[in-house]
């Protein structure tokens, strides 16, 4: 099979064997698969977050080559040994990226289990949610980013009347901003440095759009320094908590969902004389998976505008260098069987 | 009157004039005043927590030369203009470590407001409130460290089935160890360096105490991976959130009670992918520091094990010294009055 392979810090498409389902795994054509920004992470800065990582218990193969890919839609081609075999042969199916091994629960897309950037993939079988006739593969490419939002809005564990601050309008951002939309939450403000992505923000129901570099976006808060306040960070640079912890209001909770690698650091008095919270997130529960599944089901989010771009695999290593400039490139689609 | 004023980062006892209460204040005859990690924190790093404490919204009066003390028990002396009068000359009282001002909430005991290292200080009248007869000075001292261990565990949001990892026993440690036994909570492991404060942790209810030197505080909690797991920070050192950090369990919550000055770093990856809540606490509710009262005065602290020795202004600069040594002193309580 093809696939765009990890090799010394760059993309090659290379032929290699189809992998062989083992006891209770599928092997899957992949039709599409999205380009997460933690894919520009770990192809950016691999050794350091691979070590980290493995440090906190993430289980890494180094002797597979690296396939990344975890927001996959794919149909079933094959059963391995042990399987209940619920799936017809061609059934569309999407999935949480793990794979079981033994006791492990192993991450697809990282050098822990090869992804989604390549032709077949092998997922398990207990883990596949069958997608629906009417959604799009594209619209389906999107469950599981928006996974994260549901997951990040359900652990902020914001209130109705909460007030809500977005920074960064990457896919995360507009993920988050969906489902706070879908939640009823009145005031949801978005920053971003990148005129294109303030407009998408917009468009999945950002109620206010800010230019950090024009204006502070805390500013819109100042009149209700009393209400809950929470600050979702979905951009994943160091330095960035500093700035919030200095910015917000007292007693805000801040949701860290960007991935940074390396460490970072902040200034603790500053936070302890706001009582501000700062809850990590990752991932997300299966169970939150299938309700993003059924959002996008049931219409209640307004995919189309994040899609900015489709390719095959052919095109990955272009595509992400242009994910670098947020003028040309939102999410990007791989198909690898496209021409 | 007498005062231990801090000069040139050293401690200088001498007489200055005795304050004039304004509106709504009343001159107070301090009876008895602890000393608090605080202070020492206050001592040593004054410049840069007050540049940070400014940053963040604290007032700090430039021109007033500083005097520590927020942990008083004092004597009604004299009431200002524009007071109620609702105690008699002579009544015991304690109070929220807070002056009024204008609209403006002066941190008593720091450079916004002179504390309590003092014969006498300036309180506001509606802030008072009264010592029950039964509560001795001694014990009547620790009712404001005690509310801060009553907010962190409030704060905190443990339940009642959640295990607590208390690290440092000083006097908020050990606040908070009271105050997790009083709540019911069954596994308190309490870490310290010092054999001293590790006898004192469980003298106030600590279920198991830790030498860190010799094991990991982590490991009595490797049995119950699923259960609630509460850190409590009460050291205020750097370095020591990423310690947490590395070593949690999935899911725990930190709360973050010593205060650390400057900068501190961390790894927000590991954070991440452990799902970490962070949660900084400072001061209390006036309601909070009520319950603290009440807690002392119904005898259900176990508060004498806290107070280590008793001296006069004369004594602060030695104090000082002897509170660097957690085999020496905890809770250093100074009486203005006696000889």
């Amino acid at each position: 099979m093809k696939a765009a392979i990890v090799r010394d810090k760059q993309f090659v498409v290379d032929e290699i064997p189809t992998p062989v389902p083992g006891p209770g795994q599928v092997l899957a054509k992949v039709r599409i698969c999205g380009i997460c920004g933690s894919d520009l992470h770990l192809f950016k800065h691999a050794e350091e977050l691979l070590s980290t990582a493995e440090a906190a218990g993430m289980v890494i193969d180094k002797n597979s080559e690296l396939i990344l890919g975890h927001e996959f839609v794919a149909e079933v081609v094959a059963f391995g040994p042990d399987t209940e075999q619920r799936f017809n042969v061609g059934d569309r199916v999407c999935s949480i990226p793990f794979r079981k091994q033994g006791d492990q629960l192993l991450n697809i897309g990282t050098p822990a289990a090869q992804g989604a950037y390549a032709e077949y993939l092998l997922l398990t079988e207990e883990f596949l949610v069958p997608v629906p006739d009417a959604l799009s593969d594209e619209a389906a490419a999107l469950v599981e980013p928006l996974a994260v939002g549901v997951h990040a809005v359900a652990k902020s564990a914001i209130t109705d009347s909460g007030s809500a601050l977005v920074i960064g309008c990457g896919p995360i951002g507009l993920a988050t901003i969906a489902i706070l939309k879908m939640r009823g939450i009145e005031q949801i403000v978005a920053s971003d440095y990148s005129p294109r992505r303030r407009g998408l923000a917009q468009q999945m129901g950002a109620t206010l759009v800010v230019d950090p570099a024009e204006e502070s976006p805390y500013q819109s808060f100042s009149d209700e320094p009393n209400g809950e306040f929470v600050v979702y960070e979905c951009v994943g640079l160091p330095g960035l908590l500093k700035q919030i912890v200095d910015q917000v209001p007292k007693q805000a909770k801040i949701v860290m969902i960007g991935l940074c690698a390396g460490d970072d650091s902040y200034t603790p008095l500053t936070a302890m004389m706001k009582e501000v919270q700062i809850q990590f997130v990752y991932y997300y529960t299966p169970e939150e998976f299938s309700q993003s599944l059924e959002a996008l089901s049931e219409g209640r989010v307004n995919w189309e505008p994040w899609v900015s771009s489709k390719i095959n695999l052919d095109g990955v290593a272009n595509a992400f260098r242009a994910l670098q400039d947020p003028e040309r490139e939102v999410k990007v689609l791989i198909e690898p069987f496209s021409k």
